[in-house]
């Protein structure tokens, strides 16, 4: 791999691969995508990012750096033009916040109600529209997170646009009542009408087959773990 | 709560809250401490931190905030003297990026290796010393994680220095061999010694005492989820 210039491992259908993705377009940062194969991982990879041995991993100039919000406060250090956070302390720490409670809270318990059954389901059901209220009250009438431009919130919790429809179609369940969150709803909208996201999301239909064998592959191990 | 100046909910053993603590004190910020029975929970920590419910929450001028790296950050931020995180975006991301894999990696294998037995204490053993490793190799002969100054990794992970050794006598279990991790055992020593951290630490003799019935708690309350 050359030093130069900016790379970008990913996979994929991973969200948080997309996010840094979206966060470089928007800065129009040109980069050169190279694809891993997650379930058998690449040397490169193991390499680059020995701690975890996740994507995303990005290379600037030879460095390289791993975990995606982390990537994200790089990117917006290094290249200023497009603000991804806000410019005020305290709203860049509502800002960070929200993205990791958003991520511990919502995105985990949303894929555990996809991949299981019965009470498990509707507990973690239960935690994620708990989260959801609460986001629902952050945008209040806002068109992003940040006010009237995307921004670091924004991406951060993308997948909710995207990957969580997706989720509920294959764990056949629901999670987005348009009645409950209609500010979540009109920001999907215009997150999703953005150039930037438009332009660069995963097919949905192979999306759907994709979580679909995760979903049933991780409730059988989940079962096997159960009776083993 | 008035409006004005700095207070700091926490709990007197969380080293999630002392960090914050050293943080202040290292910038030269005055606060009221307000002490928080956590296992009764105040309406007053309900009603700063009703995501998570838990310390640090700090309230700066009427402003509410918790996580601990978050309130960091926006320390920081607010006030520039003596700066916590490096200048450089890259070495920046490396002191996020090794906070965030300690936090995930080290503290919650140790925590479960203290408050576990047999194949799941020493798997979790197995995998802090993993880490330890790593980091004992950022350190490279330097005194501090920035350099020569403490800034913001030493403060992140300097729980490593007072607090897992506790967790070590009270889970009867070695983790910081000195022979394996000759840096970080003098990077204790020099984090131990700074004027700042000598002066703000919770009594050793007490903290044993907690965490051996903290530890025998959760160990009661796994063993009854197993047979229950």
């Amino acid at each position: 791999m050359s030093s130069q210039g900016v790379k970008l491992v990913g996979f994929w259908v991973s969200p948080f691969v997309l996010r840094v993705e979206w966060a470089l377009k928007l800065k129009g940062i040109e980069y050169e995508y190279i694809e891993e194969d997650i379930f058998n991982k690449s040397p490169l990879l193991l390499d680059l990012n020995p701690v975890h041995q996740k994507v995303p991993v990005m290379v600037h100039d030879g460095k390289v750096m791993a975990e995606s919000f982390v990537i994200l406060e790089y990117i917006d250090e290094t290249w200023k033009q497009t603000p991804l956070l806000p410019q005020d302390p305290n709203e860049r720490a509502m800002a960070r916040f929200w993205a990791k409670s958003v991520e511990e809270k919502l995105l985990e318990t949303a894929w555990i109600a996809m991949c299981s059954q019965g009470d498990e389901k509707e507990n973690a059901l239960k935690s994620a529209r708990e989260v959801l209220e609460k986001i629902e009250g952050e945008l209040n009438g806002k068109k992003f997170f940040g006010g009237e431009a995307i921004g670091y919130l924004d991406l951060a919790v993308g997948w909710i646009s995207f990957w969580l429809p997706v989720w509920e179609e294959v764990g056949s369940m629901k999670i987005l009542d348009p009645s409950k969150f209609p500010n979540i709803i009109a920001w999907m909208s215009h997150f999703l009408k953005h150039p930037v996201v438009k332009e660069r999301l995963p097919p949905r239909d192979e999306m759907v087959i994709y979580f679909d064998k995760r979903s049933k592959e991780i409730a059988a191990l989940i079962a096997s773990a159960k009776h083993g």
